[in-house]
């Protein structure tokens, strides 16, 4: 996606080998035109699919997918992260370990919005490890419903999450795929 | 806003004489065709006034929030939660007190996301006694920007939140306001 691999390399900042800081256009600062593409790409790469709901995590990956869901004419259930402690009742949970915050939590979503039988797609803004992604899958999973597809708006290529994703067989639809940010250098995957 | 209203008495649970919970459409499950039509309406109802940004806080202002920037073509920032401890840097911080949840919490917003002279619109979901609409004013103005108005999906209006906001001269917008949730009923303000 031009567009996108356009802003990162005009706007995003290289804080080290290993983290793209994008605040000021997809996550904590965020441009809605920017993000209205994000979703009609994610539209037409989904196009030959049926979804029933979009699941997604908070904060940052409401946006493309509410964006998304208004397309889709679909709605859009957002999972909430939680102390790793927390007692959460009806809903199902999972817990994320989050490498860049050195932190684990518990993710959750009411039992009431998953319901058997139903087509997933799940939405978020980064993939790396998978962590997040995998949780959001088991969540699907043990309310009944399953993953139709996964929609990033930016995976890293340098780490594993997109490649075992693909070989546990979801269909993983990344608009961007950073190949490494070596030598302070955005390098995509062609 | 008469769809808004219906969609309320419609899905909206009343747990409490306090609490209306709105989880099926406006947070944790997101209707997004709703979601565009309250963009509408906050677009209409501003459409007198120009602005630079939209100021909102996670998660559930987000959505909101990044519909009416499409429509306004202006950038959506978000304020983050914190722990009251949190020590945050370059950052304009302020605490709010959560009623609902009885905890305290820190908000904070990057400081090169607010900039001097700028005119912000703050959006949120819900205004009950006002205290995060306070801090996402204070955080304005700590940067040097005002206010130029307040949207809130639904108003609490027995609560006086809204009230002191606007004898303060802040200009608040509600797509609705509930005058109480009386005998399990969902009365709005005419």
């Amino acid at each position: 996606m031009e567009i996108l691999k356009n802003r990162i390399l005009k706007d995003a900042e290289i804080v080290s080998a290993q983290y793209l800081k994008v605040d000021t256009f997809l996550n904590n600062q965020i441009d809605p035109s920017l993000i209205e593409e994000i979703a009609s790409e994610f539209t037409a790469r989904f196009s030959d699919t049926s979804f029933n709901k979009i699941l997604t995590i908070e904060s940052s990956g409401i946006a493309p997918a509410v964006m998304t869901g208004l397309k889709l004419g679909i709605p859009v259930v957002f999972a909430k992260k939680n102390e790793p402690s927390a007692i959460i009742k009806d809903a199902y949970t999972e817990m994320v370990h989050l490498w860049t915050k050195k932190c684990d939590y518990k993710i959750s979503v009411p039992s009431k919005f998953i319901k058997k039988g139903e087509r997933i797609l799940i939405i978020d803004d980064f993939l790396a490890n998978g962590s997040v992604s995998h949780a959001l899958i088991s969540i699907t999973e043990q309310g009944g419903s399953r993953v139709g597809g996964v929609g990033i708006v930016i995976e890293k290529g340098f780490q594993d999450g997109g490649k075992i994703l693909r070989e546990m067989g979801y269909r993983v639809e990344s608009l961007v795929i950073i190949e490494n940010l070596e030598n302070k250098k955005i390098n995509f995957r062609e």
